[in-house]
């Protein structure tokens, strides 16, 4: 019985890196929706996301299980715990992903991002795989250590973030009031998949060490 | 020791009545700041988020006692399970907020929002209070019935979104891009917050049936 039991709780495990793996995915080709105005790629990632939610109610179904089974105390109620909130966030990656690739099909044939912007957002896309990646790698080595380094790695995002708005204000912006709207809101999401890679690595301290790293900022 | 226990879990129940009611407050006041540029308003929710994050984190410490200490299993396992993913709407809800105040925060002494646009947010605002307000009697009254009205209710919200962002996209908006930006973001902060509201009420029902209401969208 105990042996089925921890093969459980690492299926958990399993599940939940799983899960970075098709958030990766799933902000890679929606971030070549945005900028190559590929539909097909939109398409996908909406239709992927299915996925993603099914793997989180898996994950939340398991979790009861588990605890209406096996009672478990202390570390392992923790670890159970901690992976029904780190699968949330990662099914909100998933959305966000989504929210993305529905401004690219919206924009079809036109891309919702203009020329001089486009290396920012790649590199937003690129920090975004980057920090899901991380995560996927904190979760699946339970490595508390390298899960704090998230945090800074996330403040990248964040100057990118803020450096697309300043674009948009300075002088000379000519794109028109949808373009200002799309990239406002694909900033804000790209931001978001970021802080919640944050609160996945942020979970995972608390998992293995029971200690919080800080006030968890869990705006969303 | 079973008092104490059903005492336990009827606490839960109270603290998150609680939180809806600091999170109608909040977003209320943030209304206030955002159309009236009250900064006053504006400073009040976002040093009153403090609260709701405190009640969202004494329902996480608090259910995991009650887990590790008393293993329940079936209907109370859920109604411990369920308040911890309300908890974790309305800590959002009171986020959402904190975004609102924070835009009236820095378009201070000016309104983020131009004239013809004040009776749609304020009608948002509106909405959004309804919407918690009926979230904190369904989970006070575990009534399972009404929480099912709330999705249709949030329906109102999604439309008064897409009417606001129709308003910008029309022919004459002139309110140039910050404007633009600040609009575009406020009205996707009240639709979240109302998704949220949505999510509480879903959670409800799972609750008190243990069948969930439909494929809960856990859009953030």
């Amino acid at each position: 019985m105990r042996d089925t039991y921890h093969e459980d709780l690492d299926a958990l495990t399993e599940r939940l890196v799983e899960m970075t793996r098709l958030a990766r995915h799933a902000i890679a080709r929606a971030t070549t929706a945005l900028l190559d105005a590929d539909l097909s790629a939109a398409q996908e990632v909406i239709s992927g996301d299915a996925e993603i939610n099914r793997l989180n109610e898996e994950i939340d179904n398991s979790a009861f299980d588990l605890m209406a089974r096996q009672q478990p105390v202390a570390q392992d109620l923790r670890t159970i715990i901690t992976s029904l909130h780190m699968s949330g966030d990662l099914e909100r990656m998933g959305d966000h992903a989504v929210h993305i690739a529905k401004i690219a099909r919206r924009r079809h044939p036109d891309s919702a991002i203009p020329k001089e912007l486009r290396s920012i957002v790649l590199e937003m896309g690129h920090q975004a795989e980057l920090l899901v990646i991380k995560a996927g790698d904190v979760v699946f080595n339970r490595d508390a250590e390298t899960a704090l380094e998230l945090d800074a790695d996330d403040d990248r995002m964040d100057r990118l973030r803020r450096k697309l708005l300043e674009r948009i204000l300075r002088q000379g912006w000519e794109h028109g009031v949808e373009a200002t709207m799309d990239v406002t809101l694909a900033g804000r999401f790209y931001e978001r998949f970021g802080d919640h890679a944050v609160h996945v690595a942020d979970h995972l301290v608390y998992m293995v060490t029971g200690e919080r790293p800080k006030d968890i900022d869990t705006d969303a």
